[in-house]
């Protein structure tokens, strides 16, 4: 059977259903990144890649894909409540392809660095007999009382994002900015029940969510906060969005509006809906998936 | 500049001259392993990956393709004297791929990590327009005073490797032993002031280890441990032996010798070389470049 007809989620399962994992492994497979004990710590880990002709083209600026590479694997870690520590970097490459390519594509990743507090302390280099692979690895570490798994949700929790929705081809797929402080603050602030970003689009993350918690969802489509010129099916549909979706007990949700609006005036949070008791997707169409 | 004008080593300087780190990085790039601070513990952090029609074929196994893509990696952690931990893998694939190639090449992922102790726990799963990419990103732990870098050899050290080397696209390339044990036994016995892993041959390998000590090397071409029907040649260019070369002060030596034959009698360690005041690469041919 061909990976296309079987669909990215179907293809996870098939992989992962075999692994064994020892003792030190708190969160494996199937959560924003894994979670495992080093020493005393908690320590988080994600990768990630970016494909030329798939998540990037030939005329994109080399270091807009740099950002976008490293910031994707931060993004992942900020949807647990971490912080991101240290990167190592794979690049495949033709020896064709110019070295500025290369040399703007480490600017982007530097400057992605830079700004979130990240280490890139190694890599490694290959030949690519076609198009341009750049795989991120990322560790990152969380305090026990601020971890956050897509699991935790609870039947009645109120459904949040960040940021508006949709339209992210236009640009902002390249340029977004993974909501690390908003990740931190909240962690810091409040218990949330469960989180996730949304790489994928709200219409697969929240059943993605939905289904880790052993709960329904139901979201009202008239809430969803848009990007300007965006229908609900694409808010729902486009993905790389790279907000964060979180779950909250119902009587904590007033105070967490009112200090976010302090907090992070700059950014919406919306209120779109809440976790059932009902199992089943109620979204008329999911959001994006590698394989079909 | 195209990368085919500039070489593997140039092209690693050029990205790797920019980068900044945090005083919790102890070795950035440019050993076999990068060396950070976690909590109490030093932890190594190495990527790796391997790519179809540069490391594999087509119609090579899959379950090779994953045996060999991760022990590459262990290879590395081995070269600094650490254990390895956790993994994460990134694949990029065709939709068109069979799903039995994915499970083969996790089954021989899995067989690896089961060897080796280390825990799969999560990847990334993407579309590729064209060949297959598997990464491999892996920590580990090492003791401190077990850690052993590239650039610790001193003017005199006595040069050993283990195995034997060359040929091995004949069919070790996929099947190779990553000496870990070997490792383990070797720091915790003796005093190793220098150490790497033979992937692109020794004869690009060891002018690297000389170059990080500051050293000249010599070594007795007649000394070579080679693979049956391989020439000096090969020995010293074809690439991806995974055996270890390590440098020691001249006065432990002999006892490691004798210790050795008893720990590991199936595998040779032969006295290559040694570290030498002169500078400069005595060697004809070098090894594996991935770029030219």
């Amino acid at each position: 059977m061909k990976l296309k007809e079987i669909g990215e989620d179907a293809v996870v399962e098939a992989i992962t259903r075999e692994l064994r994992f020892d003792g030190r492994v708190e969160v494996g497979p199937g959560d924003d990144c894994a979670l495992v004990r080093f020493g005393q710590n908690l320590q988080l880990l994600k990768t990630d890649c970016v494909v030329e002709g798939v998540h990037f083209l030939l005329e994109t600026s080399a270091r807009a894909v740099g950002w976008k590479a490293l910031c994707r694997a931060i993004s992942d870690i900020a949807a647990m409540g971490g912080d991101p520590l240290d990167a190592v970097i794979t690049v495949a490459i033709s020896p064709d392809r110019e070295l500025a390519w290369l040399t703007d594509l480490y600017a982007g990743l530097n400057q992605a660095a830079a700004n979130y507090g990240v280490n890139l302390v190694g890599g490694e280099t290959s030949r690519s007999p076609g198009p341009v692979f750049i795989s991120v690895a990322l560790t990152g570490k969380v305090e026990k009382e601020r971890l956050v798994v897509r699991s935790g949700g609870k039947i009645g929790d109120r459904l949040y994002v960040t940021g508006r929705l949709g339209g992210s081809l236009r640009g902002k797929h390249l340029s977004f900015e993974p909501r690390l402080a908003e990740s931190r603050w909240l962690t810091e602030n409040f218990r949330l029940h469960a989180m996730i970003d949304l790489s994928d689009g709200l219409g697969s993350d929240l059943p993605r969510l939905a289904k880790a918690s052993g709960t329904g969802f139901e979201i009202d489509f008239s809430a969803l906060p848009k990007n300007e010129g965006c229908s609900v099916e694409q808010a729902l549909a486009d993905g790389e969005d790279y907000e964060l979706l979180f779950a909250v007990s119902d009587d904590v949700g007033a105070k967490l509006e009112q200090d976010w609006k302090k907090a992070f005036p700059e950014l919406p949070l919306t209120r779109i809906g809440r976790l059932t008791e009902q199992k089943g997707d109620l979204l008329s169409k999911p959001g994006y998936d590698h394989f079909q």
